[in-house]
Order: C-alpha cells, then sequence, then structure tokens
C-alpha cells in the first residue's frame, strides 16, 4: 500500500521550468491540507527556488536528481537513465510504495516508458493509455482515452481501455455506469477499422460491466456532453484533443480580432467582459491539466509541457484525488470482474 | 473535353431535401452567369419546385431519376443502381462529357463508390480521397485530404494524397509551390506510424514537384495559417474535421452562455453585434461547403448533407470554379511529371 499522503513531483520536467513547477506544487498545497510532496530535482536548485515557499518547504523533502530528462529525448534513451533523472527517480518513489502518486510535466514518451518498465501494467492489461479529462457543454467532463500513448492498437487494446476508462469515471466522477462510446468516422455499424467494429461487438455483448456503452461517437459529439468516457487508439485521440484545443484557440483569436475590428465592438467587449472571462475560463487547458497513464500498478499523471502554475496545481489536484480514491485498485477490480465474467 | 457550362446536380440528395437544393442551385446561378444545370431527380417533384425559380428554369433542364440513394444505403447496394438514382445519374452525365462536374449533398460513401465505379482513377493513382478547404488565420484557407474516403492508407497513397492536394492548391488557390505537411502526433522526425515515416521521406527527397514539404503538422496547427496543404488518412482526417466543426460550435455555444449570463453581458452582446456576426460568418461551415474526390476522370463535389441553401450555393461555386481551372488536367500534368521524375 503506498504512502497516500506523499506525492513525488518531477521539478525540472516541462518547458515553463523549475520555478513554475514549485510554484504549481505551493498553490496545491494551500488547496489540499495534509499533502506531502517529494520535490526530485537539483538539490541546490530546488532548495533555492524553495525559498520562497516557505509553507510548502515544511511540508516536503527535497530528493536529489543529478539528470532530467529533456524534451526531446527519445524513451529508449531515457529509460537507462531512470535511476538518475528526476522524472525516472519520482516514478521509483511509487514503486517503493512511498508516494501514492508521480506528477510531471516532461517528455510524455520518456514518462510512459519509464512508467510502463518500473511499475509494469495490471494483471490482463497488454499496454497503459493515456486518459485525460476534457470540458463538455454538460454538467460533467468527458474522460478521453487513449490520448497518445499508443499509437497503434487491436481490439482486445480498446476494450481493455474502455474498462480502465469506465473504472476512472466511476471512481473520480462519481458515475454509477459511465456511458463509454467509441470514437468513430460514422455512427452506422460498417463504419471504422475492424479493430473498432470487433471492439464494439465485445463491448455491446457485455452485461456484466458496471459501464453502459452508447456504440460509435464522431469526432463533432465530444463536447456534447452525451458520453463519459470516449475510446480510441492514441493516433486519432492525440489528434482530437490537440485539433480541439487549436479550434478552441482559434475561434478565441477570430472573437479577439473582431472585438477589435470597430470602436464599437470594442466597447461591446469591455462591457461584456465578465462574460468573456468566464468562458476563457472554462476553456483554459490549465483548468483541465492532468492526464493519468491507466493501467499501471501506480498512478502516474502527466502534466502539460506548458503549463502554468494553476495548471500545475490542477494536476496534482487530480492526483490527489486519485490516489485518495484508490485509483489503481479500483480499477485492477474492475478488470478482474471482466476477465473473471468473460472466461 | 467535358462540356464546361454545365453542372449535374443530385437534387434528391441531402438531408434537408430538395426545395433547399434547388434553392441552393438557385442562388449559385444568380452568382455564375452563365452555368446551366442538370438537375437529376423525380422528374414530377423537381418541375413542381421549379416553378419558384424562374431564373433557374431557363438555365437548367431536368434529368428524371425514378429511384435515390439514402443516407444508410451501404455503398455495396448503391453501385447496383447506379443507372436509376439521381446520384448515379449525374455522375454519369460527367462520365458522358456532357457535364463538367457532378454535385451531390447524398450519402458520401455512396458517392464515393459511385464516382470511382463510373469515372475510374487517374493514372497512377490507387485511390481517391475527399478534400476540402479549411479556414485559417491567414490570408488563404488550408487543404485538407483525406477527409473519410480512405479509413486505412499506406505510404503511397499518403504521397499521391499531398501531390494532388498541391495540385488543387496551385489550381483553386493560385499558389506556385504550396506548403504540405503530414498531420502527426508530434513533430519529431520518429513520431506516428510507418506509413507516415515513410511518406515524409519519399517527400523529403523530392525537389521536382512544385510543392514545399514542411514535415509533420500536429492538429492544433490546421488553423494557423502556416500551411496550404494538411495530408493524412482518411480516419484522421474525418476525426479532425468534425471535432473541429464541433469545437466550434461548442466555443460558439459556451459563448452564447455567456453573453446571456447577465444584463450587463447581454448589454455588451448587442453592442458588439456586428463583430459577432463577422465571426459566426468566418466559421459557418456553409461558407466553407464542397469537398471534392480528388484523382478521378472527373470532378465529383460532396455538399454537406445538412447544407443550406447558402451551403450548396458555395459548394456548386467551387465545383464550377473546378471545371473552369480543368482541376482534373492539372491533377493528371503533376501526377504524370511525378511518375516520370520518381521512375
Amino acid at each position: 500500500m503506498p504512502d497516500t499522503s506523499w506525492i513525488a513531483v518531477d521539478a525540472m520536467g516541462g518547458d515553463e521550468g523549475l520555478a513554475v513547477m514549485l510554484a504549481g506544487v505551493a498553490a496545491a498545497r494551500r488547496r489540499h491540507d495534509g499533502m506531502r510532496f517529494f520535490l526530485v530535482g537539483d538539490e541546490a536548485k530546488v532548495a533555492e527556488e524553495l525559498k520562497s515557499h516557505p509553507n510548502l518547504s515544511q511540508h516536503s523533502e527535497i530528493v536529489h536528481a543529478p539528470e532530467t530528462v529533456g524534451s526531446s529525448d527519445k524513451p529508449s534513451q531515457a529509460i537507462r537513465r531512470a535511476k538518475t533523472t528526476s522524472m525516472g527517480i519520482a516514478i521509483d518513489l511509487v514503486k517503493q510504495g512511498r508516494a501514492g502518486a508521480a506528477v510531471s510535466s516532461g517528455n510524455t514518451g520518456a514518462l510512459m516508458a519509464m512508467a510502463k518498465l518500473a511499475l509494469r501494467t495490471l494483471p490482463g492489461i497488454d499496454r497503459p493509455a493515456l486518459a485525460a479529462p476534457l470540458p463538455t457543454l454538460g454538467d460533467n467532463d468527458v474522460v478521453m482515452l487513449d490520448l497518445g500513448a499508443n499509437t497503434e492498437v487491436d481490439a482486445r487494446n480498446l476494450v481493455q481501455f474502455a474498462v480502465m476508462g469506465a473504472a476512472y469515471a466511476r471512481t473520480i466522477m462519481d458515475l454509477d455506469s459511465p456511458r463509454v462510446a467509441l470514437l468513430n468516422i460514422g455512427s452506422e455499424d460498417q463504419k471504422g477499422t475492424d479493430e473498432i467494429r470487433d471492439a464494439a461487438a465485445v463491448l455491446k455483448g457485455q452485461t456484466h460491466l458496471p459501464l453502459t456503452f452508447t456504440g460509435f461517437v464522431e469526432g463533432n459529439q465530444l463536447a456534447r456532453g452525451n458520453h463519459d468516457v470516449i475510446v480510441c487508439d492514441g493516433f486519432a485521440g492525440n489528434i482530437a484533443l490537440k485539433t480541439a484545443e487549436g479550434t478552441a484557440r482559434f475561434v478565441a483569436d477570430l472573437l479577439k480580432r473582431a472585438f477589435s475590428s470597430s470602436v464599437r465592438s470594442k466597447v461591446g467587449f469591455l462591457i461584456s467582459r465578465p462574460a468573456t472571462e468566464l468562458l476563457r475560463d472554462h476553456l483554459d487547458p490549465n483548468n483541465h491539466n492532468g492526464a493519468v497513464f491507466l493501467g499501471l500498478n501506480g498512478i502516474v499523471v502527466k502534466s502539460h509541457g506548458s503549463a502554468n502554475e494553476r495548471g500545475v496545481a490542477t494536476a496534482i489536484g487530480n492526483a490527489a484525488k486519485m490516489v485518495r480514491a484508490d485509483l489503481t485498485r479500483r480499477i485492477a477490480d474492475d478488470l478482474g470482474n471482466f476477465e473473471k465474467k468473460a472466461a
């Protein structure tokens, strides 16, 4: 049983640097009383930066790591330096049971490879998947997976992703029987690849799992709030996630341009600013930060590389929630039940 | 040489029905003087509806089709009814050289299958691809292909799509050497599938084609205006296109909600309405309607199933532009040069 009050933070990962990471941890600490943090990185630099956060320094411990994984390092290179890098050591603290979760804003491929090697997959899982909650028009976020860990998958992988995604939604979003859909290029039965159609057939046939299979969903329905979990391979998931991010930014940029196109529209913008700020808040990726690798013996959370202080705090808050809800055991239980009934 | 002043319209396809199709054709006719139309469908119904458009009726000819392809008909069923359906007969008018292009708002899979069977692919092309211009922040639209015609592709297909997409951009957007990128889940060389990496290697190696290969592009860059053509398989393309549509609608819905959240924001909205209307106009899919199957011996344009009158008119206008620019010959020439130099 890991120590659930500790979270291991890769203090050196991410585009924004150590200062932003520590400011984010400090902000998370203020929100989540009782959490404690391993700050993994260059000891001297972390200690220096920590002076700005006396509140955090009382509740954290620095763990020295002589090296850092670079953003362009190949996963195969990174895993050879698992014992010396801040990312590798943070994951190792989870493996040792000293921390309930590891959080990193570093290189996704390296994080995945290191986490898989150190923590191993849960029984019955071939490949872990990267899952994250995304905003919708409905009351709840929608959990989407895989978001880029597995470029190619088979039907069995997709079914496992569905079971893991549903366990995540039950645990984190308090849903009894999450509505799970497969991402496809049409809603009709014959659409898509063999892998997707085969996975749909398996999910349709199951009646003993705590999930409701809702069939195929197209890209234009992701944010409608009609599904709780959306399952796809990592290539399609990454394309959809990044296209959604890019389109939201595109519309915001057009809006900015439109609002500054005349004096009249500038006045209108100033008057309605509280409304547009609400919108910006709803769409800000820093408010939805914290993807998790599902299917491992331990919780590893990927924070966005460009996350700001608030984004890092959100990711750490999500990690804390997963640890407290005992997400890993819940997923293992659901997978065990699925394999048993399916056998 | 097809008769370039005639366009064959599948008057019965689309979710919105015959009235919207004919109103769209009438609107296109007002914009494009000199165009003439074959209106293919149930003769009595088309004649009745045509009474509302005296301007159009002078410049069109009704071609009777006893049947219609349904939105859920399988392509394999549809092609057996090529000679009796409005969709099949419209394509046949192109094959006969009586029309320069066919336009349909009907079932995409059936349209693709019928068009491929009737018109055949250009020399050197294994599979046609569905291409459409999408809005960007830049001065030009970006052409994206394939948008759903081919679920799975190999590297050779992707290279052909790049050549065809560039020929389209040269012809329709008047660019000398369009910037062509491959859609991928990262910009680094090792990212993505074997097919994408192999296609990148071929495109990098070419120096004799009128295009500039710009490498990999991620989903968040589609609308930035940094590329003229984006190439992908039909699965990823369909996911990206529909996710972009859905996200734009999502943001617009959030904006509506934000603007109506208080009296103050409602007032601001009313004042800035001209600006928000500019935005709506820029994003309205009816202003970007008209995807084309590239790689066939003839022009077949797919109008969005839910296109309104303006959307249908846009699609027909795009078809007219492709016919006048002799798009099919330009693509065949570029493909011929590519094959010759590559040999």
